[in-house]
């Protein structure tokens, strides 16, 4: 199905590495366990890295940008040329991802992937090629050897309809289930949004099957490049964090392609949109942080590397019972 | 009921300011509301502070370390010599603790309340008498100024039988809900821990309605500084940020004195510890993060100044619509 193009993924199990990250965790000055999920985010990190002393040297949020055809069904409240000023406002730092990489001391890489060069109105025909699809999708592989530890990001008006529409070709799920409020619809809005994955969903009848087709019909060129991202960060074995719904829609992709891919991914909050709960299920991912963000931009995947990183950190700074002379159970 | 000591707390409510944070939240380029509860976390610090441009210029982590009496009725599989052996490691840097306030740039201010000077075994007899707990609510309120921004982390073997013990004396519920299994009890331990707490129960007779009595009876002289840091906090218009079990089981005492002194807790965590829920829910109280923590020492509340941090930083330096160029709705 994925004929042209191929993917050397491994899954990231390793029972007797995973044995030497546990006895070195349950050595730490503190009761077993008690860090709950930084050590089993140290552990993930370890086995990502293949070593049993992992690592965060670099950090990078690459923030991949594009316009999207399907504005043209009113899907969005705000006019689409708010993903061209709000790359320009990325990379004057004003941003709120841009606040978040330099607070966490993350390299921003903003990544322009069709801004003012939209793809197709996909209520009426396939967003993209096939080729174009697997175009974004391997310029997103190329930003996987950014960091250690990748963020992935995204700047689209008009995404959340392609996120959504993704979920319901997907998972199987009808529109009123996926689609949400966006950056701010109205009850109309969403109406509208509804009715036009609706009618995609209809005319491109896309095969769960084959998740590039899928794409290709429903997708955004960020997405693609988000999906290429994971995918990429997975054959170089290294962690990708992924944010709210729109960068989980390429989890979707991403997972389809490649479904061992998903051991690399971090999930990093439950957003608030009306869709990422039925995505978070679909994709069995229990995320770190819920704490009502709808914004996008990886701005919760900017707090998901901090936490992995203050995970690792704990995992190789902390004192053990021995070399600090406290007593063990 | 409160004869010796009076407390100066202000309810941080202020509409008018109010507006003009929120006006500020919403003229910085994101959707309306779309950074959650990092918008209402800048609110409150901002009301908190009386300023409509809320600062972290400094962090603090005080973490009271103090021995308990109760560790006689077997309720904690560590022997109790470990919290001087992890007040040690507090100060060479080698626990969670100071692990987590070196990456996050926290003062760590470590202090002795009791190590080796255990409370009286409360299964038996008041665990401290009215002037000892008021004394040691004064030296917590002491450090109240170490910072801007101040943390409660504490260690105590035993403190989590306190904890529950006051739980269930303020909240009236049985032993069985709030005791859990702490550093790592097994079933006879925990059978152990209620006991105890039920026997304590019938002996003093704990009266709600006079918290300072309550806790004299049950608590460790660690919780009662934890209970002085908020109030004191409180009265100096700073935000102090609670742990889990045993932190919150000192804003309980803190509530019961001065119920306006909860406008300044910010709550990190809920705890993977038993009895945390309920001890939530008797406060009202959402906190920001979950992830299966069950240490102490400060370390749910470390990750909670960060983000604290984070939001005041997004809220100071993100750009305006007006600033950046970005069209508004």
């Amino acid at each position: 199905m994925v004929a042209s193009m191929k993917f050397n993924i491994e899954r990231i199990s390793n029972p007797s590495l995973e044995q030497r990250i546990q006895r070195r965790l349950d050595s730490l000055t503190k009761p077993q366990g008690s860090l709950g999920r930084l050590e089993s985010l140290a552990l993930q990190i370890g086995l990502i890295q293949s070593t049993d002393m992992p690592r965060v040297e670099s950090k990078a949020m690459v923030v991949f940008c594009a316009d999207h055809g399907i504005v043209a069904e009113g899907v969005s409240p705000f006019p689409a040329e708010v993903t061209r000023q709000m790359m320009a406002n990325f990379q004057a730092g004003g941003a709120a991802i841009t606040v978040l990489c330099r607070h966490y001391g993350i390299d921003p890489v903003i990544v322009d992937m069709g801004v003012g060069r939209p793809t197709r109105n996909f209520a009426r025909e396939a967003a993209m090629t096939r080729a174009e699809a697997e175009a974004a999708i391997a310029r997103g592989m190329s930003f996987a050897d950014s960091a250690d530890l990748l963020g992935a990001g995204e700047m689209g008006i008009g995404n959340t309809t392609s996120a959504a529409a993704l979920l319901s070709a997907i998972a199987g799920l009808d529109p009123s289930e996926t689609a949400g409020r966006g950056t701010g619809l109205d009850d109309a809005g969403v109406s509208r949004k509804i009715d036009a994955i609706r009618r995609a969903l209809a005319l491109h009848r896309p095969d769960p099957a084959d998740p590039i087709g899928v794409l290709a019909a429903l997708g955004g060129y960020e997405i693609a490049a988000i999906a290429g991202l994971i995918l990429g960060a997975a054959e170089r074995r290294r962690a990708v964090v992924v944010d709210g719904f729109i960068s989980c829609s390429a989890a979707l992709i991403a997972k389809a392609i490649a479904p061992a891919s998903l051991d690399y991914v971090v999930f990093s909050h439950r957003s608030a949109e009306r869709g990422h709960r039925a995505m978070l299920d679909h994709l069995a991912a229990r995320p770190l942080f819920d704490l009502d963000l709808r914004l996008g931009e990886g701005s919760g995947a900017a707090l998901g590397i901090n936490l992995i990183e203050t995970s690792v950190k704990l995992y190789r700074e902390m004192a053990t019972f021995d070399s600090a002379g406290v007593s063990n159970l």
